[in-house]
């Protein structure tokens, strides 16, 4: 897979003539070839005609020839799945092992909304057939189902190369939706990007899909992407990132003329609330499952625990001297760019100049522009709940513990939360029957609420929320992850009084496609 | 029933310290006793916090405990149908037997939720059972369902002064899905308002719910409205009415500290296509349907067909002669306030100064401030394509025909047409089987594609879609109109992990509900 710095536009690609910029490797400084180049205002706007073009098309392409579409992507990840994670390591400092398994969940997540469009009852079909005697009046033949929303706007994220990329979750869903995707790359990780652009686009052409079903744009700025979101044509838009970006994202898509959806996973702190049953299991085994969440991939995951409460108690102590003994022999961590390197330096600075009993890893001399050391804060109840700036997300390899009297201040705590992701309770099944009130307030919370085990790690499954309220994300009502992320891009479309010929085949009376629908309400019986 | 002309505000009502307004009686414009008072923002404040505090409660509440709330709020507006359709024929001068249609379409839509909620299935329930064989990690079990998404805002409609008022449908889902409403009566019937509230808040104290699950504010302004939708603890908004007001409440929405779900339903042409089959049918027959339909409620529909597209053909030329006459000769209309009615004055003088040909109904000399006549403008397609202004909605009974040369123009027309709640296509199956690709823009125009029946009507049913792109709502994925619309206040919940015991009910294993599940992306066998 040669790789030529050039943006995605259909069948041809785009200039040479933007603003060149490279992908660094963060583990070594050195700058990778080749240079990428910005895609101009015209290419912006040519990629977005084409999703456009493409929708009338696509949009109307059966749910077995997208299904085949996605699943020949999926085989393409299979096929290059060394060269892409070698790529990707490169870009990214993360460790082949993770990255092989990420293009394996890239290709899972494609295959899974392929099961899920072919089998077709996604669509939600709904028929209430007419009632010519009703009196007063008859009523009509009335007939619903999901249709595709229109051109996604997807942007790349920094910390998944390629699950959360340019054919991650978003993008699945989006095309399995029936929806054209056009890619905004991450900078962070170009070649990556290009690479699963090839594997995209050779998909779109073998299928004999309309060229213009997937396209990618690059950009180190924020010009591009502030272009497709703004393009009149584009119908919904699709991020993962910081909240700082996502919220920008939000109030341009907000802000135009015909505001649209846009969807985006931001920041969380997924607080873990340790209860006795817990710390009783040992702490030093809690200790280090906690330090392995809040370190892994060098805490830069949506669902890094950033928040832990414990109970004062003589195994809360031991809990802390555990981990705080984890933190300080940890070895260096490299992030994924210098930018993130140098935002959690300045995060976790400010938090220590105020936190002198925090803990840190050392960082060797010359360590270079990446590196980050593991870090560990700690604060009382009532601190934390005075400075709301403690429960703010920072993007690297430390966690916040909150000590509190009792657990019985965990409700008090929960209540002042904004939204996360998840919401966490360690402990045991007594523990879960004393704390029903948390539940109940955490469910309000978080997307998803788990019960022993760490909020790291996300299924990607037909039940998964990954989700939740603001500024977990821009929308509590809809996930990224799982296959209910398809539903971020489809909208309801009835047919009244319409011939069964000329019905799509999901709401004809033959029901040939065999789905699942409701009929006045009620499953249909077969 | 006694009128106060005081908020509601739980166990107790507001105070009579704030802004006096009345009620007029359109059709002899004399003031309506009592005096209404507008709520202070302590009040605001009380009533979103009461809201909040019954939230918690009320949110946990059984399917089938809401049913028999809203059974009850049912029988109540069943029991008082004459004098709510009494106080609403003085406030709107909308005639009494749609009145008294609208209070039973009210109570049916509570009983449609009852039965939704009863059975339980709409939450979506899927359960992903836990492999803790699978390589190389076990998964764990997950299952997520629909819960409330909070305390929800709605606003009153003036055009439909109980079906989409304080116990419209938006009142009804949000109630349904769980969260409690907080309404911002319209000012123009606070009486049919007042009564609605009564017959509510009795349904709560009956059914011995959390006092905040209703309350109501009064306001003939627009600060207790934006305090409302800026109020830190509301979770959604509801609205229906103009686009300029619609959009003020999205923008107030999204540029929240923490933006929420804020769905109005705005503004549509409701496009009508004349094809050639309805003409053959007879001009005159034609010409009376869409006289009655664009007239209906004196224009005053969200579904009013603003935008009738016909072929120059010798039977275009008849059913135009054919609605003249109809306009010309039609009695006046009494519109809902004299806003609406100098609104409708202004904008249709407008269209009259650059559409000499327009037919107008006279008005008598002493005419009321609320009394409107027909209209009817003509253009051509070029220019009706060159001045999107011609597309924008007037509220009243007028309606636009727009000529084209050719049917086969029209693809041209839908494509240039923004969002609209409905699309109509007239005609015969030819007619259809020759317009294939205005179908499939169509659809991307209009929540609601309707074939020879006139778009106002909107049946409240489960494969009802009252929405549409922008501007005819602002989010084209959701519904205010029948069964769907409950999805708008919910949001998915995942339980990783957690003991059968611990578990909402329609989470658990045994199914004690016996609802509609998915099992790993599949239906349960029973």
């Amino acid at each position: 897979m040669e790789l030529t710095g050039l943006s995605f536009l259909g069948t041809r690609r785009g200039s040479g003539d933007g603003a060149g910029f490279q992908a660094f490797n963060p583990q070594t400084g050195e700058a990778l070839p080749p240079v990428y180049h910005a895609a101009s205002a015209a290419e912006v706007d040519a990629a977005v005609q084409l999703a456009a073009e493409a929708f009338a098309s696509y949009s109307q392409t059966s749910g077995r020839a997208r299904a085949a579409f996605l699943r020949r992507a999926a085989d393409g990840f299979e096929a290059h799945k060394q060269a892409l994670a070698e790529r990707a390591h490169l870009e990214t400092a993360l460790p082949m092992p993770r990255l092989l398994g990420e293009v394996g969940r890239t290709a899972g997540q494609l295959r899974m909304f392929a099961g899920v469009v072919e089998e077709g009852s996604w669509v939600q079909a709904r028929i209430d057939p007419a009632l010519p005697d009703r009196q007063p009046m008859p009523r009509p033949d009335l007939r619903s189902m999901l249709r595709a929303l229109g051109p996604v706007v997807v942007f790349g994220a920094s910390n998944f190369p390629l699950a959360f990329s340019v054919a991650g979750g978003d993008t699945a869903s989006a095309l399995a939706a029936g929806c054209p995707v056009v890619v905004k790359a991450h900078p962070a990780h170009p070649g990556t990007s290009e690479m699963a652009a090839m594997i995209l686009s050779e998909a779109v052409a073998a299928e004999g899909l309309h060229p213009g079903v997937f396209t990618m744009v690059f950009d180190a700025g924020i010009e591009a992407g502030a272009a497709l979101v703004r393009h009149p044509l584009t119908r919904a838009v699709a991020f993962t990132g910081s909240l700082r970006a996502g919220r920008a994202l939000m109030d341009l898509a907000a802000a135009r003329p015909d505001p649209i959806p846009c969807f985006t996973e931001m920041s969380s702190g997924n607080p873990v609330f340790v209860l006795p049953g817990a710390l009783r299991k040992g702490p030093a085994a809690l200790a280090a499952t906690v330090f392995g969440s809040f370190t892994l991939g060098a805490g830069q995951f949506c669902t890094k625990p950033g928040i832990v409460l414990v109970p004062e108690a003589p195994e809360g102590q031991a809990f802390l001297d555990e981990l705080k003994a984890l933190v300080e022999k940890a070895s260096p961590f490299t992030l994924l760019t210098p930018g993130i390197a140098r935002e959690y330096g300045r995060a976790t600075e400010v938090r220590a100049a105020e936190n002198p009993a925090a803990a840190q890893a050392a960082l060797p001399e010359d360590a270079m522009g990446c590196m980050a050391g593991a870090k560990l804060f700690t604060v009382g109840l009532d601190e934390f709940l005075g400075r709301p700036a403690l429960a703010e997300e920072i993007f690297g390899p430390d966690t916040l513990l909150v000590h509190c009297n009792r657990t019985e201040d965990y409700v008090r705590a929960a209540r002042a939360l904004e939204g996360h992701l998840t919401a966490t309770l360690l402990g045991d099944e007594n523990d879960l029957a004393a704390n029903a009130e948390l539940i109940k307030v955490l469910e309000q919370k978080a997307g998803r609420l788990i019960f022993n085990a760490m909020p790291t790690g996300v299924e990607v499954t037909h039940a998964m929320v990954h989700g939740g309220p603001y500024p977990a994300t821009s929308d509590p009502r809809f996930t990224s992850v799982g296959s209910l992320a398809i539903y971020r891009f489809a909208r309801p479309v009835c047919f009244q009084g319409f011939p069964e010929a000329t019905l799509p085949p999901e709401l004809q009376d033959a029901n040939p496609l065999g789905i699942r629908r409701l009929r006045d309400g009620k499953p249909e019986t077969h």
